[in-house]
């Protein structure tokens, strides 16, 4: 018998977490706030679920990127099979640019735990001394070009103010911030990457989920950058002019 | 030299399909709104924004399927890379069960360009005709389960309606529905695949954009489905109960 | 009860397709036997072998393509779960590149169905009528490069001869080679795709297989290409120099 | 300007690897043997090739795994997409399965670095030890089934040794597989995976190749089950069967 919480159907209804689809949650929920269900077992009440929505919106695209490249490749390749697009594109969302984002939350989060009593300043120092001890790098700072401010940052920390969300995961993450570029002597940025899983956060999602919501939102994001490939078609699209730019700038070197 | 509408970003901004991605997007439009701008090149109006949320969101989640499987499978052997097993459970969102939604979409758009005088009772009778002469099937119709009417094709129709947003796409399926019930004598389900693929269209999308939305709204499912792997841990995970039913079920003929 | 005849194993044996893994197989068949015993469920003769793996090797690398661009991006953000790359690498494995291939096959085995009777020129003049009629493009012919000889076509038709696997599907391959240089009035290469899917005829399998044998060959030919890149680093990559190249040359149209 | 020694093309020749694929490598070469060419820059021996040959082939095929099983609920989806079935079964590549691969070549890459004038028996006791201090496990010991002897790991030792590519690698394994059995003071199994490990190492290949080499192996292995699943067709196949048994069988608790 396997069970599970993420839905069921019958004849004349479909059950999702708990909530009849057609009449609890079309047309009153938003498709975000399904992440919050899956996630925490419970409807977002509305502050929640536009943090949450402000959120994923602000790292669902980032124009041409190694990963949404790839996904315009795989399309010139299989144009009627445009899932597998949207799945390439999602592959690359490892380490390298999605890494600091869950890492940023575990960070925070093993901080608490750490220091159940202490106060934010404390857990920053603590934080940041350990960092210094092991030589790993501290996860959600710096930007290649967003210095010394990204813009996302100063955005979302204003709507978790403004919608009342902003809690001790933001904050202290704050407070880290603060005593990076104290001991650094100047300033650093505290990158979306790194807000993005502070504030994740704060509205109670644990580390572990953190890719799977950028991953989530990419795939929205995506919708666009094949939308525009089909609609210029095989021949003249992005995919293409890459592949003969490629064809013809390579060295072959045996 | 390429060339993009989807988005740039300089030192202190990011712009997204020419909007301001901090200042115009988020904090005010949906996640789901880029969807819009990346096939449309336009903002939603409130009411087309909202019925492409409730169209999203009635299929993102669909509880144990085929795809939510292979998602969970594909946790199960790299637990560490999340973005792969949302990726695995996207590529099965082929023509089997999603096919009848672009398909629809593309029935009644050709419909419309076949006839472009006729009314909407005639094309859908000359639909009909011509899937009854070709033998091949009418995309939209039918449900293993939710006969004789699928709750989600009534709620959205409802909705597009209270909306302001149901058109000649919603409409001339109507038709056909009633076309192709006259024709059997019987009742048939017009389903909610059907239906998705219709009411996308009188929102302006393209038959060719209709499997990528659907594929992004999965990805939102997912997010679901591995947090719940996630939070049994690999040994408890519905994956590993799956697949330890096989290893005792199987017959092996050589 | 489920049932395959792939593989089972107990606690010191490993048996697949009906022998013994360890005793039968390793050290005496070559890893594409494995492909002859799953579509064919028997071990392949020598000189069947010999030709699988000559077709495979043939098909499994082409240097700098979409598709192993694609695998190359998504390693540079993922370069902890190589797997991911190798399957972006795979995914565009679709009708553009390879239809071709499976077509050709299915062109082949749809002809000798149609005309059960026929010599090899009948069949070849019937199926070049067909495509005439209906407009489709005859899959298998002309090449972007190869021209007017696709290299691996001669050198493939020449092992199947020499090795005894040459058979009715090649054969009728070069017959309606013939046939449509004919009507065309001038040369037209017979491409390594259609030859590729016509000699796999000749070795048993169904155009049904003919895609997932090529896209086993790309998984292999990918390994190379991963490890270019991990041996330059992220930094130094392929997939970096692609990006930035991207980066500095797109024109960003609102 | 890109560089690359994978390959390039002119009309009439095709180059891989500085080999001229139609004459130096087509009818010569076996499949795997663009792997060494790809990680190593040089064809391999013969007994170097008939090596690789036979760990790929001992890794490729597990009958129904979470991997496998993914990629036939996928192609139940998708089976025009076929592709798409065969990356999902490549995507669960990760380090619960096949992690100890790597990470075997790595422990012994690892410990010849760090004791570069040691004898085998001292390297061994080292990695022992070092792992005993981190509490960190083994990787390439252990097997659910295969107890208290895995049979590839015989055989492939007993070819290795016969055809002269038994080296440093696979001699150190089996000393810290006896320190490892000294220490518990009893049988331990050496596995599949952790020799496959080794003996990649024997062969000259780097612990970041070892994952995109098995998971080549596993792309061919996926052939075979795709083939099954389209022989019987989707109503038929295991992935129908296998989502019917979860529909009967789930308890849904919101």
């Amino acid at each position: 018998m396997y069970s599970t919480h993420v839905g069921t159907s019958s004849t004349d209804a479909i059950t999702i977490y708990g909530h009849d689809l057609c009449n609890e949650l079309i047309g009153k929920a938003s498709l975000t706030d399904l992440i919050f269900l899956g996630a925490q077992n419970r409807l977002p009440q509305e502050s929640e679920s536009k943090m949450l929505n402000a959120l994923m919106l602000g790292v669902a695209e980032h124009g041409f990127t190694p990963s949404s490249l790839a996904a315009r490749l795989t399309w010139l390749g299989a144009p009627e099979a445009t899932q597998a697009a949207v799945a390439a594109g999602l592959l690359g969302a490892g380490s390298v640019y999605l890494g600091a984002m869950e890492l940023t939350t575990k960070m925070l989060a093993d901080g608490f735990a750490a220091h159940p009593e202490a106060s934010l300043e404390e857990i920053a120092t603590a934080i940041a001394d350990k960092y210094e001890e092991t030589g790993e790098r501290l996860p959600g700072f710096g930007h290649p070009v967003h210095r010394p401010v990204d813009p996302r940052t100063v955005r979302w920390y204003e709507l978790a103010e403004q919608w009342g969300v902003l809690g001790q995961y933001g904050r202290l993450l704050t407070a880290v911030h603060a005593e990076v570029e104290k001991r650094r002597g100047k300033p650093i940025t505290l990158n979306g990457a790194g807000t993005f899983g502070g504030l994740l956060g704060d509205l109670g999602f644990g580390w572990q989920t953190v890719r799977t919501i950028v991953t989530a939102a990419r795939a929205v994001g995506l919708v666009g950058h094949i939308a525009e490939e089909a609609s210029r078609g095989t021949r003249d699209s992005t995919a293409q002019q890459l592949y003969m730019h490629v064809q013809d700038n390579t060295d072959y070197q045996a």
